[in-house]
């Protein structure tokens, strides 16, 4: 397994930090976005993929899942994730989603949070995923959107400091990034929208949602600075359903 | 009808220098990306939306295509594609995409190569194209891409004439653009990847194709100014099959 830049203490620390207060955008835009393309939960076999603290496990067992499997590559994370639930319904393992190998037609829904631009192989995921659904299975996710992460150097503000414009560049240039958030040297993977959307559809999924969300009304209200991200796209995602095999 | 940015006579000009001497991106990377994602055309009843000079009709014919109805608001442009053939299976007519309405179930492809941009009221447009098709027919088309539709004011450059970065902005401001572009003041419409795409699924085809093309080798090595379009992607090319009725 790779080394997991969660595991890290002073970026966990500020990541946790960020997630507590809710100054990030997973309350304001990831979380609403990705749980409103979710199929009805009740009865569902779930794998989540990245689970971190293990958020979307407890809503979709409290959402009738029968079962949650949650994986994450950080040891803190699943430390953290555990402590905060004992629900006999929920199985967390410490895994990366790309060590992970699960039985084909295990699952009825499989979710990913803002995990797979951390992925190298991403089509190799892609594959292991359709696998382990069942046919008419549903796969749902959020990366960040590839007009971020394909030139990861922040806005470019003017001279009093204000945001002019997010600059794009390097785009068809995929692979490794290093980015700084908490700690330097956070490494992502960036990848076209046509790489996530193409991967999807040779593998056998047809695509039923593609995502680009905005910030909910509420939270704009809230914390006027979100704005920003009505000016570029934060983040990407995707739901699709196992076709043929 | 409109009036249309190619009658204007300066614009013209322009742009027929510009696709008689092949130094825009049509031929570098927009042509053959648009053709990749093509159905056989052996038989088909081809409809093209925004038709220009009449390349594609009378490429759809060669390739076999029965009969082709090219549209195209400029007169101009109808006036040019009726000189350079006098082929009985094409029909040209001088009709703007957003006046249009064809007979139900009466094509089987319907492409359009940069022409949606122009036009207003997407999903008006797409609902007429899912009339006007055959269930299993398909819907190709090209169009501005949506990162440079946004804020299109062309490249950040540095001190030395050199491109820094594109500069994405307004993302999710949704709307009309006034752009130069041999002109001042010509009109397009900005929306987002996530309205071209679930517009497309609301309506009931199925997304076959979602492609960001890059320059091919070809023309890369011919003209190495367009190594620029690896940094950013110039246009968007989707692919559709009508299914539910």
């Amino acid at each position: 397994m790779q080394q997991n830049i969660y595991d890290n203490p002073v970026f966990f620390a500020g990541y946790k930090a960020l997630r507590r207060n809710d100054t990030g955008l997973n309350g304001a835009l990831e979380v609403p976005a990705l749980r409103a393309v979710l199929p009805e939960l009740g009865g569902l076999r779930v794998l989540d993929l990245g689970c971190g603290f293990g958020d979307f496990a407890r809503f979709a067992r409290g959402a009738g899942a029968v079962s949650v499997v949650a994986i994450d590559a950080s040891k803190s994370m699943i430390a953290e994730a555990a402590q905060l639930t004992n629900d006999p319904g929920i199985t967390y393992l410490v895994n990366g989603i790309e060590d992970a190998t699960f039985a084909s037609r295990s699952f009825d829904l499989i979710v990913s949070s803002m995990a797979l631009h951390y992925v190298s192989d991403y089509e190799a995921a892609v594959r292991r995923i359709f696998r382990a659904l069942e046919p008419e299975g549903a796969f749902v996710f959020s990366v960040e959107h590839p007009i971020c992460t394909a030139n990861p150097v922040g806005w470019v503000n003017g001279s009093a400091g204000d945001a002019q414009h997010w600059p794009v560049d390097r785009y068809q240039d995929e692979g490794k990034r290093e980015t700084n958030w908490f700690v330097e040297g956070v490494t992502k993977f960036h990848r076209t929208i046509e790489t996530y959307v193409s991967t999807l559809l040779a593998a056998g999924f047809r695509l039923d949602h593609l995502g680009e969300p905005r910030p909910v009304e509420e939270a704009l209200a809230k914390r006027p600075e979100l704005a920003k991200e009505l000016r570029r796209p934060p983040i990407l995602v995707l739901g699709a359903t196992k076709m043929k095999e």
